[in-house]
């Protein structure tokens, strides 16, 4: 598995995998300071929220050592315009903040040279991420019977979290114990996830997939095709609603149309209590160059425009569980969500 | 409207605009021979029904016309071979079979050398299919009040058709009305029909258009910002199932949970009665290639394999109003879809 590491600390420094560049190149960038790993985030070089929150956690430990190179004990000041940046560097996922909070509450105890320190704990959080990982595939997996059939969108895998994966660590551990017999995966437009990253990664681990054009995703439900949709989630509000990727609704409501059953697998660092419900989310919107071509090559007519959002919200009354490293969730409501915190 | 011709005959023979190099490249190729134009369909120079149906009727006119070279009056024997190879280029649009059938119920009553009276067949096709896309275009768009909002799929425009277009022709006029303030296109994968033709289509007439990936199309409807979803159709069966474009059955069961209003507009060449309901229809499987990458681009990763079906079939429970040249029908049933031939 070691190969399908989003971030990795290695040399001193962090390094990540270009996921601009996979599957036809694997290439790993060097990050010295605490602004480029936020201009990474936000170029996407990294992404998946719990991946970005490991990738921030490490962007801490660079920020602190400019910090206190810079300014010694006043370090803690000297760090908090980084501190910022790391924070704005995407919207959405929750784990950045997340990770960002877990960090700072160590500050106050820290004396001297804080590098050491935040480095065990960002390690920590990294370690931490892929056992809950772990422990998600196997709860996700209890859920399926012998024969069961995916459907998968974007990349929730090894290059979207610490490593293994939340919706394809649950296929993971659910091919493992030889009860999937189909895995099907949305390519994901624009930035094709699921073409890139999710068949790789599942491929790499010998499983197959089937690509398909988002849209045929109800064609493939009409037929009755899939049993289980399985996503990750980049925050899940209070209440039990979840943001992920662009179409995930569209799935949602597709599944529920069709008696499918519908999983976001996410780690508790993915749940937001301070964010009531959904529509408080915040949404990214990328460029429109994203939909207008693919990649560097543009393709629609000149002067069209284009709308680009890159998450949506699943209200919670169309998701049948969401699974976290701290139990499982059926139908969820806002006080069966509260009750993850006990 | 000139430029915008997919098919058109010139210099005594067939001319077809290069729809896989648009909007880049603004090309129409030289067709001799019928079995080139059936070639040309399959490769998808041109597409949608009716400009397929369109393009086979002058492909019929080739057809006779190397058969009386080759044959003089046994030329009915001979073309039947050319006849053959039209009939299988594409499966799914019902107006090929339809074109050629109208063509072929000439052959008895010809005299001497047919090229003259089917090749006046083959452009009254053309002409009728331009006249029932505008009288389309006003029946559709008086179903919109004022301040309508509508998303496309695919492209149902001048491209695909003779002229003007079917839901594209009811959207121009719904723009000409001053009924519409805004119109959203899909891009469409895999062949990004809405990006490269609807959006150039559109932007060609001043009718702004804004593209969004597929997936987000239910994000729209969850916002409440469409009115009305307007599409063509490939074939619709006797009890007015619909067969479109893959994605045109996820918008439908889509709007209905949104409460937004579905239309299909199609000439009644696209209505097959032979076909009793859509699970009859055959639908096209392309390449896995169109899937795995974009145009020549491969992007997937190595191994992966693909689903690609090009239609889909969207049944008549879940469409609003099907608009031909002869009338609207609204919630189809079989009774309704006969009536239309009275």
């Amino acid at each position: 598995m070691d190969k399908l590491q989003a971030a990795r600390w290695q040399d001193n420094h962090l390094q990540l995998l270009d996921q601009r560049l996979l599957p036809q190149q694997h290439t790993y960038i060097d990050l010295e300071t605490a602004t480029d790993t936020a201009r990474a985030i936000t170029d996407m070089v990294v992404r998946g929220a719990p991946a970005i929150g490991v990738t921030a956690a490490y962007g801490v430990v660079l920020a602190a050592r400019s910090a206190y190179a810079e300014a010694g004990d006043n370090w803690r000041e000297q760090i908090q315009a980084e501190m910022k940046i790391l924070a704005a560097a995407r919207p959405t996922a929750i784990n950045l903040h997340w990770a960002l909070v877990r960090l700072e509450g160590l500050f106050a105890d820290l004396s001297g040279n804080p590098e050491a320190k935040l480095l065990e704990e960002a390690k920590a959080i990294h370690a931490e991420d892929i056992a809950a990982n772990q422990t998600m595939g196997n709860l996700g997996a209890a859920f399926f019977a012998d024969n069961t059939r995916v459907l998968t969108h974007c990349n929730a895998g090894a290059l979207a979290t610490g490593g293994y994966g939340t919706a394809l660590g649950v296929i993971r551990s659910g091919h493992a114990q030889a009860k999937i017999t189909q895995v099907y995966a949305d390519e994901t437009r624009p930035w094709l996830q699921g073409a890139r990253l999710t068949a790789w990664e599942l491929l790499y681990d010998n499983i197959p997939v089937t690509l398909l054009a988002d849209s045929a995703a109800a064609t493939l439900m009409q037929q009755g095709k899939i049993d289980w949709i399985v996503v990750g989630s980049d925050r899940i509000a209070a209440n039990g609603d979840v943001a992920n990727k662009i179409g995930t609704y569209s799935l949602a409501v597709l599944a529920k149309h069709h008696g499918v059953k519908f999983m976001v697998v996410a780690p508790l660092s993915t749940v937001d209590y301070d964010t009531p419900e959904g529509a408080q989310i915040p949404i990214e919107t990328r460029p429109e160059s994203e939909v207008l071509g693919v990649f560097e090559q543009h393709i629609a007519a000149e002067g069209a425009s284009a709308w680009n959002p890159v998450f949506d919200v699943t209200p919670a009354e169309l998701v049948d569980v969401i699974v976290t490293e701290k139990g499982v969730v059926e139908n969820p409501t806002r006080e069966k969500m509260a009750a993850l915190l006990d």
